[in-house]
């Protein structure tokens, strides 16, 4: 049945999105299916072009159309703030709320061993690197989610970094609620967060 | 911001799926970015072959990649007993049980007049046609939603067929949750539902 292999092969790539079932999957395909010719090819071509156009920063691992991305080159941000962000998606919350006008730095998730995932698996190298060969970088804000792998995240780099002299090693206020992921914080608390910025301690 | 602008033109068509609001279409874009050129490229080619390949059949209105679905034209077909469904998700369930030989017919849909869905967006017309002009066709087994819309429609088709002499209208037992979608009826149920059928009356 060559129709149903089709159809079952859509239905396999959409259940590999996160936390997206067959069920829903095949939900989805027959959605697109009744749709007309010109709007699935925009779905598709909307997805093409992203994954042609868009890279990483060389510099904060922000999503980027060239080598730098739009923050990092913008001469209006204040280049003596860094703020550290698990993904780009908390780029976007905190740009959302008009509170920080600073550079950003990208780790691409939280160290969590329970997942595997070490500080070698994200961009704290370069973080560190970067605010060795940055002379202009003055603070690091972190901006991580307040469960236990953010906090130990925050924790790793301020090791890291705690022997420079005169850089200021701030943490968005705990105005955020204990256990939640970043991204669901509405943005007034998060705003309010990044301004109330207290400076970085072990008892959190 | 060209690299944004890219990122949002996806999100909002994922967002165009049902069900999912612009966070969970940013989680699924970048997901994707994330992804192999590769893994991009087979996910997007498998909607763009779907698309490009299927259509429905021009009987039952299942579908298929040529005129006539592979159902309709298998000559080991029960040619006398047609099953009516909703969607194809349907066809698939039923088939999944091994319970049944004879060939459907997609309506696309139930009379739902909340959703502005009439008899004539549906293929009704077509059923009582199909009906009409092949002699083959002995009995119609309403397997549709055991909702108020189902029922409805089941009535609205009853009294359309309801003169054909010789022609036997059942509906499958109503061992499916009454309240719930066909599609969510497991596998024995269903199976057993469709064996069971009884014929169609006004009292359900």
């Amino acid at each position: 049945m060559n129709s149903l292999k089709l159809l079952d092969k859509a239905v396999e790539q959409f259940a590999s999105l996160p936390g997206i079932g067959r069920k829903t999957a095949l939900k989805f395909v027959l959605n697109l299916l009744k749709r007309e010719d010109e709007e699935v090819k925009a779905f598709t071509e909307s997805i093409i072009d992203l994954k042609k156009n868009i890279r990483e920063c060389t510099v904060c691992h922000n999503i980027t159309d060239g080598e730098i991305c739009d923050i990092c080159s913008n001469p209006k941000r204040d280049r003596t703030l860094v703020c550290v962000v698990e993904n780009i998606k908390d780029i976007l919350s905190i740009e959302a709320t008009s509170q920080y006008n600073g550079l950003y730095h990208v780790l691409g998730g939280v160290i969590s061993p329970m997942d595997g995932i070490g500080p070698t698996d994200l961009h704290i190298a370069s973080l560190i690197k970067r605010v060795e060969d940055d002379n202009n970088i003055r603070e690091i804000i972190f901006a991580l989610s307040a469960t236990i792998e953010g906090d130990t995240t925050g924790y790793y780099i301020y090791k890291r970094l705690a022997n420079k002299e005169k850089l200021v090693i701030s943490t968005i206020a705990k105005g955020i609620s204990i256990g939640n992921n970043l991204e669901y914080t509405d943005e007034l608390t998060l705003g309010r967060s990044i301004v109330n910025r207290v400076k970085f301690n072990l008892n959190g």
